[in-house]
């Protein structure tokens, strides 16, 4: 990856000042074409070598554009907030919006390459990783995000020149401390784990762009040169391009699937139910009490049904066991403007508890495949590639140690008239029903195969859907109740296998 | 405040049970008109004595209600990215938007009340928060919000019958800990303090609540129908409350103000600007990376100024001599939908930079008093008592060890016209004036006038405004360096006087 950036590439100083008037013209056209038509954000990695120039460059973008549509995040150690949640979470809350450009010094690679260096972090652990990153960066790609990694580098001889050449400099000096020549000795391991993680990540939607980090002049002008480029070729592209996918391929022989096996005529009596009730209420208050709840897990619950199945009931029955202190209640509705300028699941991380707390999401990221799939809100793209980002978000938290279980509440179509009929004639006002139930329902069998297929497609080892037959509302409460209890004693009693 | 407490109330569990089917379908009603109206917020802070029931409450608010429009927010110890910022930070960001109910479990009362009880905050300090607190509440109001603030009271004698019942309960013997019992020790000092806080703090806009906690029955109907009736007065109102604002007394004898006082020859040739310039910025680069800078203090730069005045240019100027991974520039256009259901200063809170860090508002919540005044974008009496609302802002900033720095860059009216002219023959498109900027200049001397006031009523002690004489742009970019780095060294050389 390093051999091109070891030519000694050099602009002198007045070819230098002929080509920045030009330069810093265009780029600050660019990015205000990129704010006007706020179509996608520009999020670009400094990351390199010690001396090689990152601060200078950022600091060159910010004198060269307008530095009001630019944001740096500096990443250091995570702060307690960040350290309660997954890994990802920091960056997630620090992406630029759409029509803005986002610096990141210090990014999702240098906590792994810095632990890989120190030997806290195996080589499998670190490839872990990478195809944690490679799939978050496809999925940013994907959301219409441009993304720019630059590696700045430096020869072991040329770290050495420029380390010296900032501490003779008494406005550098503060610069360098005894740390840098400390990581000057691992220079060969740095080049060993950063040569693997660059191959590695040298993907074709957001390739590394390597640049010689010595001469100043060169660095910026191959820098703003290419920050250029890629801006205009993406303000040029007027379709949007995102991976392939592949149509979902589903062959209806036999009329069987599963929701047409599920049985619906489960029921309790009432006897029998206030008493499971207060059982598996017990249970849950008890288990969420646990020193190893509080101090290594969370828990992540997902309510999706049918319309009129009970969600809100079964919430209530579940909410009633915590604490009001310990958990969040998130309904989904639209969207704010601030979550449309970002990626799809921008939104859900918003709300990842923290360890030891409880988020209920009624309804959820599973929008995507369900009423967006079959309104037509997102494209037929979007949905598809749906599937796998939400493996991977779930898939982050369950490494995190959340607890996530999902739901999905169903009723036959007989039950849900009835419902509806139901709640049309019952006087509180509130629970009237709405015209868009009733065009949902004509829609019956779009949803239903959406259904499957996110089953199919979403139902994970660590993260399985769990089906509830809804049509007698105390059978549905208390296998909700039942289901959250023995998921979350799994994973407290260590027997789980829900890390992959 | 707590005589009324002692009374003994109770209700019986035959009465209880008849009265809590309507309050129940009552609140859901209040809660849904609420959402639906969604012009105001409801705070709920519950407080009060160790095992008065404040879990308890807030978990049947939870039962009664519809949980998911509800949110609990519960303060233990700040996190360190809280504790790097001003005290109301962490309320700030927690606030319900409107519509919303949100319920405080630990508020920003119980800090000080905590910390005067152990001795750590004397009673000077105390009031001095207290006073901050109502100010606070009060904006809230002012801003739609309902507050309604809960004191659980048990008498002595019943806290000691109460954590004796919940030890004794194998339900809730887990909350009773050893830590209860210390405080119980306190009592006395308790209700010293809290008496105090209480009274002080019992204002019209956001009056206090006692509830004798004893009884369960009693409790619960009281905190409920309490928050109900609030909540049906708040809905019933049609017209906005606020505080009492004085009319702006301004006699024009003389036609001499702070802008025409303002001597807008001032000059400097290109030779000293390159010279002053690298002067400044040289200094302002070391201000910032002082290490008492970076432990103890933040800084906040304010740029507000007459169109064309040169604020972006001097911005850029203050940005060069910094590091990007140290400072945000936050370009404040129309706010989102997020932070239109919020109080006007939250999206600004939302920005204040944590200790060591940098913030530099191209324009700013003055916007209140000058474009919101101008164009009536809002109504004479929130702009009115925005003055106090920003005076308090920025002294708790100042309190956190914010310097803040604010800036009003001047030009006459005839270099706003070159400069108009001369912007919009350049043929970088970028540059073209906009119709607004037209408009704006129609109403100079309503916005003259405007400035004035906000002048004389917002430049104070520790936050003065620094009025830059723009006609000449160097002059000005020099005068802004030089006027951040006086401020900058009389901080951090603890020579400023900037505590009130």
């Amino acid at each position: 990856m390093f051999e091109t950036a070891e030519l000694g590439h050099k602009i002198d100083k007045k070819t230098y000042r002929e080509l920045v008037p030009q330069l810093r013209a265009d780029l600050l056209d660019a990015q205000y074409d990129l704010k006007e038509s706020a179509r996608h954000p520009v999020i670009i990695l400094i990351s390199g070598h010690d001396g090689a120039g990152k601060g200078e460059t950022i600091n060159l973008l910010y004198e060269w554009m307008d530095p009001r549509y630019l944001s740096t995040l500096a990443f250091s150690a995570p702060t307690d907030e960040e350290r309660m949640r997954p890994f990802m979470w920091r960056y997630w809350r620090a992406l630029p919006p759409k029509g803005r450009i986002g610096i990141f010094a210090g990014s999702w690679y240098s906590i792994p390459i810095q632990a890989s260096i120190e030997g806290q972090m195996s080589r499998a652990e670190l490839d872990q990783r990478i195809d944690q990153i490679n799939r978050f960066e496809q999925m940013l790609v994907n959301e219409g995000a441009l993304i720019l990694k630059f590696w700045f580098y430096l020869s072991k001889k040329a770290q050495k020149r420029r380390l010296k050449a900032l501490e003779k400099d008494p406005r550098t000096a503060w610069r360098v401390t005894q740390w840098n020549w400390e990581r000057l000795k691992t220079y060969d391991r740095l080049i060993e784990v950063a040569g693997h993680v660059l191959r590695t990540t040298n993907t074709p939607w957001a390739p590394w762009i390597v640049i010689e980090g010595e001469d100043d002049h060169y660095r910026a002008i191959a820098t703003g040169k290419t920050i250029l480029d890629a801006m205009r070729t993406k303000l040029s592209q007027s379709e949007k391009l995102t991976t392939p996918v592949a149509p979902v391929l589903r062959y209806d022989i036999d009329g069987r699937d599963v929701l047409t096996e599920l049985d619906l005529s489960k029921k309790l009596s009432a006897k029998d139910y206030e008493d499971q009730l207060a059982r598996w209420q017990g249970r849950l208050a008890e288990l969420i009490r646990r020193p190893r709840f509080k101090k290594h897990h969370a828990l992540v619950c997902v309510f999706e049904g049918v319309d009129a199945a009970g969600k809100g009931g079964a919430i209530r029955r579940v909410a009633a066991a915590m604490d009001a202190r310990d958990y969040q209640i998130v309904p989904i509705a639209a969207p704010s403007d601030e979550e449309r300028a970002q990626p799809y699941l921008w939104r859900f991380w918003r709300h990842v508890p923290r360890i030891g707390r409880v988020t209920i999401f009624d309804r959820s990221w599973y929008g995507r495949v369900l009423v967006e799939r079959v309104e037509g809100f997102c494209s037929e793209a979007d949905w598809l590639r749906a599937y796998a980002e939400i493996n991977d978000f779930e898939h982050e938290l369950v490494s995190a140690g959340v607890i996530v279980v999902k739901f999905w509440l169903h009723i036959s179509k007989d039950e849900q008239l009835a419902r509806f009929q139901a709640r049309a004639e019952t006087p509180y006002k509130r629970f009237k029903i709405t015209d868009e139930d009733w065009r949902n329902r004509e829609k019956w069998d779009a949803y239903h195969r959406a259904v499957c297929d996110m089953i199919e497609r979403t139902s994970t080892g660590a993260v399985p859907w769990t089906l509830v037959p809804s049509n007698d509302k105390r059978y549905s409460r208390v296998m909700v109740l039942q289901t959250l209890c023995k998921r979350l004693e799994a994973a407290l009693d260590g027997r789980a296998r829900n890390k992959r």
